[in-house]
């Protein structure tokens, strides 16, 4: 559908035709520029800031609210909010894809153990005559031991590529099946690929299967954060949208052929030389990667449709790898553990070790394993996004610029990821924060903050820091004139409620899980911190929190994406594809929802504990 | 693409629009309407015959010399030199479609051994809760011993139906897949199609699958037939086309779905309920319908691209059925020898016969196999299409009106398909007219016919039906006053060179076959006789042109569509799908145009027996 409007993007200089009562979110996805907007484009969290050129506009309610006075002057304005009526020049301030989007190239830096599942024989064929007509599947297959067919599309390609080159080619086999065939000799060529499909961001890692070497990865934010930065959004969107669920799709397949093409181009390997893929992802990720409806997720008693790991050709998955190759989607736990989760226990070895371990993937959604190679409970939380940067007021994501670091003594000390000028907070920045103050005394462990006229006692530039904004106290982390944003950055009140509900529901899954298993905290042999967020988080702060059970320093490890691991090591070693399935169906799952201690717990967990008590240094 | 000229069908009343340089032979196909055009519409066979209502039109050349002056007169004109210059109407006289598409509708009439390969199970699955939370997927495998994995499409329709029917369902389990899913019990429900694409016809066989019932057939012509006659001149559009390939598959698919909403629709049976195809047809026909490019057919050494059997689901090969059922393509021989042969071999059991048996597949391509339990040995070899009726001056297809049955004592008697008025001559017509004019004396063994001056010991009737037409000795069958076309139908000298050079060619791959084996004609324990033509031949006129050796009348059997009934075989019993794998490999193929002395016997084939040395009656 094409409308008469345009609107031009800057600086990517993309033009896009709108029709009247289309926004500049729907545009700018539809341009192919992400940008970020974590409620969906409900106008509710004020994240979707562009600049527009051409044109004064009057600011909507939502925008009067959520935008300072200095950003309604110079014409800033949310996407989701602004309908364009005619042509218009729109400054994109922060694309989320660019500034998420980092190839790394790694050449034998990482390898895992591999017994590549995939082969390449070099044939060369006899060429057909009136004494050998037979057909060139036939010729083919007899001279392949260790294969008895051909894939749907080796079919169609074969009789080209076998006379294009003349009859010298290279097999690739996998399982008996002949999966793809090339001109000349290419059995070095053996690639694959495993991606983990977040609901923020989405990994590729490229492996050479032979040596189980990762090639390089590249990671993205999902394109599906226009519709929501929460899992529930987007089943509601996929639920209100006709097609909504096929866009859901779309999308993600898009983003990921994205990667497939960075990580390829990046590294020189050919698309078409990956001839197996695993998938991980939460629950409902993997539900929109196949298109399946996951709107059971979303409400009581969130069933998924499926769990068992599948498996399906890249072609049918709409991977622009080899067509035939083989893709597995590793299996699901329940609901709101997903294979991500199992890529992490397969990652961490939690299955086979001896004594109890924990490994928690903390994020909007917090995932909680805890066992040993006796048994492995798990069980989800809805932790809210305040870890991913989201419903705080200057939250954003992991990325350039996001204050992860806060040091209190007499004043404030902040590093910032990459060490670019201060942008906003992102989750590890928020809890280092909280922590800070809580170890200072800015905070009880109520999480109620001092007001100005509290901190007598503090040094003045701690108290020139205390304010109160709109009615709520604050705690200014960087100076307008320090940063990028030219305002004040702080942490407010409501920012540390968000945390402490944050962690409060991950602790209580913690103690649930304990009691569960019928063991204290101090019989973990040690705690498995992963996720991006588990990658920036600073140990002494997870404790601080009270995050973690009081545990010594040397217990937490930070693996972290130990999901993607997971599903390299399934991709390199077909056993470990097969433990993933075991893991899935062995574990035994809790539903907090439907647990009577969980409120108690939940509320315990929210609060701080006293800093005396803390001794894990 | 859409044009800017509009020309209308009637009777159909169906309206296009069509661009300049757009003929109408192509303008009815695209408008669903199929215009038998045996050359492919290069002007050279005079089939395609259509009125022109509105417009008084010089004829072009080919016109001039392919119609009559009277047909010129009435504004009759060829839809492959017609290319509009401006809105037109344009009548069909006779769409090969409907006089060729017949449903047969048989209750319990034919049945065949059958061990159903898809079983059906009705569950009552308890619906999920908090104390129980498995995915869907899980719920239904865990109720289905038989089964372990879910396909493609279950996998997306599962949430959806399992509550809309409140989890009493019914599952289709094939070798531990669960294929389909439906609402409420539809145990019974369980059928499968058996496709037999021919050159010129494409069939369908609706089998009840438990009880090995045939529902329903149809017939009706191959939609690719408007890309000529022959395969060789199909696969010639695939290479000067670019998308010829896709169009010619697409083509076939339409057909073939089309078959299917008639069956279906006819016999009350849901196309969802369809669970596994079947499907036959010659070597390139399979390629087509698989999308597989077929060019190294068309020349030496005549090398298929595939020749085991191939294994796909609906969905991938186009089939409008369940879109996760089976279908089977059953295996090549060669290049020219295919699946359909495999049928026969099938259907006839000449591969478990103690004594030696020989088939025949009598058409464009015939295909012989000779044999028995000890072995079997096939060739193919390129008749012409004078058995399909084409290239003779008055042929057309097995249609109604057809001449099919020709006597000859004082006068002609003739019999007609469907008794209907004369229009034409089809191929037992042909041979027929040739073999009683052979008794008669009207031709000789040389093949030359009487020219009228010779005739004069004969009835008066029979000397005046002699004439010259353009040159050419001519016999007339049907008088112009008698028949539906309006002017007389005869059998000319060439017609009499066609069936020569085809049955010649037939003869010649026999007698090779016979040479190879070892054996003689005399000790063949029985011919079969397949195919359409197979048919409607009359197995004394079989015998006194010489396209059989010389045998008792009752060693042959005509044993119809041999093709369909194998694919029947091979879908209502498994052992039969893999019997059909095992004979397409144990075959031996002779490549007659490799052997020295084809030529031989081609030339001994062509002539006619002396009628005194015929002993079979």
């Amino acid at each position: 559908m094409i409308g008469d409007i345009e609107v031009r993007f800057e600086p990517q200089g993309k033009r896009i035709r709108i029709r009247r009562g289309q926004n500049i979110l729907e545009a700018a996805s539809r341009a192919g520029i992400l940008i970020d907007a974590p409620c969906g484009g409900k106008g509710l969290c004020g994240k979707c800031k562009v600049r527009v050129r051409n044109e004064k506009l009057v600011p909507s309610p939502a925008e009067e609210k959520l935008l300072s006075p200095e950003e309604i002057e110079r014409n800033i304005r949310l996407a989701c909010q602004y309908f364009p009526q005619s042509d218009v020049v729109v400054e994109i301030l922060e694309p989320a894809i660019e500034s998420i989007g980092k190839v790394e190239l790694e050449k034998g830096l990482f390898r895992i153990r591999s017994r590549c599942p995939v082969s390449k024989f070099f044939l060369s064929l006899p060429p057909p005559s009136l004494e050998d007509q037979r057909s060139d599947e036939e010729r083919l297959l007899s001279a392949l031991a260790k294969a008895d067919r051909i894939a749907p599309f080796v079919r169609l390609r074969l009789p080209k590529i076998l006379r294009e080159a003349n009859f010298q080619v290279t097999a690739t086999v996998v399982e008996g099946e002949v999966i793809a065939i090339d001109k000349g000799n290419t059995e070095r060529e053996i690639y694959g690929v495993a991606l983990d499909i977040g609901t923020t961001t989405l990994a590729a890692y490229l492996l050479h299967l032979p040596t189980g070497t990762k090639v390089a990865s590249y990671s993205a934010l999902n394109p599906q954060t226009i519709y929501g930065a929460d899992v529930v959004s987007r089943i509601n969107y996929t639920i209100e949208k006709k097609e909504g669920l096929a866009e859901m799709r779309q999308r993600v397949l898009e983003g990921i052929n994205k990667l497939l093409d960075e990580v390829c181009s990046f590294s020189g390997v050919c698309k078409e030389k990956i001839y197996q893929a695993t998938v991980v992802g939460n629950t409902c990720m993997t539900h929109f990667f196949l298109g399946v409806d996951g709107r059971n997720l979303a409400f009581s008693p969130y069933v998924p449709a499926f769990s068992r790991t599948v498996q399906l050709r890249a072609s049918e998955a709409g991977l622009d790898i080899c067509p035939d190759a083989r893709v597995y989607i590793l299996p699901n736990i329940a609901g709101f553990v997903g294979a991500d989760t199992v890529g992490i226990i397969l990652a961490t070895g939690l299955y086979k070790k001896k004594g109890f371990y924990l490994a928690l993937d903390v994020g909007t959604n917090g995932e909680i394993a805890l066992g040993s190679r006796e048994g492995i409970t798990v069980c989800s939380t809805a932790a809210g996004p305040a870890f991913e940067g989201a419903h705080i007021q200057f939250g954003m994501h992991a990325t350039s610029g996001a204050i992860n670091r806060v040091y209190i003594e007499d004043d404030v000390r902040i590093g910032t990821i990459d060490g670019g000028a201060p942008r906003g907070i992102c989750g590890s920045g928020l809890l280092d924060a909280v922590a800070e103050m809580l170890k200072a005394g800015l905070i009880d462990s109520s999480g109620r903050m001092l007001s100005p006229e509290e901190a007598e006692g503090f040094s003045p530039a701690l108290r020139e820091r205390l304010l109160i904004y709109e009615g709520d106290r604050c705690f200014v982390l960087s100076r307008a004139e320090e940063n990028a944003l030219g305002r004040d950055i702080f942490i407010s009140q409501r920012d540390v409620r968000e945390l402490q509900l944050a962690k409060g529901a991950m602790r209580a899954g913690i103690e649930i899980l304990l009691k569960e298993m019928g063991i204290e905290a101090r019989q973990l042999e040690g705690v498995f911190l992963a996720g991006a967020f588990g990658n920036y988080i600073r140990r002494e702060s997870a404790l601080t929190v009270g995050l973690l059970p009081p545990l010594p320093l040397d217990k937490i490890f930070m693996v972290g994406n130990a999901a993607g691991r997971g599903a390299m090591m399934a991709l390199a070693l077909p056993s470990a594809l097969r433990r993933a399935e075991e893991i899935a169906r062995n574990c035994h799952y809790i539903e907090l929802t439907a647990s009577p201690e969980f409120t108690n717990y939940f509320m315990d967990g929210m609060l701080f504990p006293e800093y005396n008590v803390l001794s894990f240094k």
